[in-house]
């Protein structure tokens, strides 16, 4: 099924891009947005197969959580789910991003009284990773990040907009062979990838760094340790070193819109993807990609 | 002088907003730039009198620096110049923000090769803080902010545009007869208030915190550091805690757009500001509001 309403096309992408910006066709911000100015507000990125999201209200919750906690009216669900069905119709493989922030204002770091928060729906008609070929399956190849995270527990777990920690972490390498980058907290914990979460499994065992100080909460995370839970396995979040993962028989990362991904390799260390807790993670990564049925 | 463009009138501002974006008369910006996206970028506010911007060269070369310091390339000074003079004709008291972002750019934390920054100014013709009335001259009614800053001494010092922490440090407080709010790291370290730096002053001794792990280091702190150091002053930057302030003779908060602002009250503290060094103190906060004479 086609869109009904022109999509206006942006000029930075060389994929296709539809955005709705309060429910409009269009791709402007007022520059005065919180958004823009402060980083002041919130973002969630999904697959979409089929034409419709994946994990829709895994992504709907952490939204609805993040603006709690920072104090910004939640989005209506109807509303959301309506614009995420007209973007992502006809589209087989695609990446929704939807950016919520706190709204224009005058100048200041003081919230408005009464926000009335930017809501931004972007659908890149092209899947992030194509997660059926070879080289996904065979594992990704992972570096350490100088770029260390500041701990700020306010912030810890949401998808907010200061990301510039993640952004220096990616530009440190440009070899296309290195598909993500470890990050260190300022401890020397580690924490996450710049657009991942970890998980080492040894045997029975998974255990994945506590996100409660610094780093984001993936969706695909917290499925992981549901499942392991009610599979019986022991699950444990907690402080991780290097020197944990250099030790662990298997470990992995995991991603909205990538799903499960193996590491092979880590900083000259390689891990074998085949030690790892299959039975568990095939049908999760399954799940993580797969079109929402109630739709 | 009047402005030879129709400015846009900007809805989300009470005052007149005129704005420049990459040169073109306008409000708009593409939702897929990188400054909403991550916060990838940085900014400057100044304040603007006779149509000038105040102490621009200082700006200009902390946004050079951090442009630097996070891998974009530095806006041409001329450029810059010829658009804020063009917005500031004709605006006897005004603030002047320049947002520089590394524009727009496909999905993904990655930086592109080769960046298209957005270059956006904005001109409020009002000032920030009318700093002739006795409510500035008595001092500021100072708060210590619950919300800590989280270390990292990669982006320490850069006026960036991740600000969440500053946000919610200025969401805690409500009561107008508060001016402002004074953080702490999360090491319980005093850092700065949410949009000044901090002096504490013990005759003719000057102490302001280390700004290398968190913090802005502000255009104003700068002049003062300078000044009070070429008059012979005991100038030292420091790890501070609140015990210091609490046993400190005077303190004070610089900013660009409000100068030398004595504290009066910190959390049930009285600071008496005659006691502060005037003779020092009064010229640096004219030459901060004064407009750039070679213009």
């Amino acid at each position: 099924m086609a869109p009904t309403v022109p999509w206006p096309s942006n000029g930075s992408s060389r994929a296709a891009l539809r955005c709705l910006v309060n429910g409009e066709a269009g791709s402007d911000l007022d520059v005065a947005d919180r958004g823009l100015a402060y980083g002041d507000g919130l973002f969630e990125t999904l697959a979409v197969r089929a034409g419709r999201p994946c994990c829709w209200l895994d992504h709907l919750d952490r939204l609805a959580l993040g603006a709690v906690r920072l104090g910004l009216p939640p989005p209506s669900p109807a509303r959301l789910k309506a614009e995420a069905g007209q973007l992502g119709a006809g589209v087989e493989h695609g990446t929704l991003k939807i950016i919520l922030t706190r709204g224009p204002s005058a100048r200041g770091y003081r919230p408005p009284p009464e926000p009335r928060p930017t809501r931004i729906l972007m659908l890149n008609a092209r899947a992030a990773l194509d997660t059926e070929t070879d080289s996904h399956r065979r594992g990704a190849r992972v570096r350490l990040c100088r770029t260390r995270l500041g701990t700020n527990p306010q912030l810890a777990g949401l998808k907010h907009l200061n990301r510039l920690e993640q952004v220096l972490a990616r530009a440190e390498w440009t070899d296309a062979s290195i598909d993500e980058g470890l990050m260190l907290d300022a401890e020397g914990t580690l924490v996450c990838g710049t657009m991942t979460n970890l998980f080492l499994a040894d045997g029975d065992r998974l255990r994945t760094p506590l996100i409660d100080r610094c780093g984001v909460a993936g969706t695909a995370r917290a499925r992981v340790l549901a499942a392991a839970r009610a599979a019986g396995l022991d699950v444990r979040e907690q402080r991780l070193r290097l020197t944990d993962l250099m030790r662990a028989h298997g470990a992995f990362l995991t991603n909205a819109l990538i799903g499960i991904w193996p590491i092979r390799l880590f900083e000259g260390r390689t891990f074998e993807p085949s030690r790892l807790p299959w039975a568990l993670l095939e049908p999760i990564h399954a799940r993580l990609l797969q079109p929402e049925s109630d739709w």
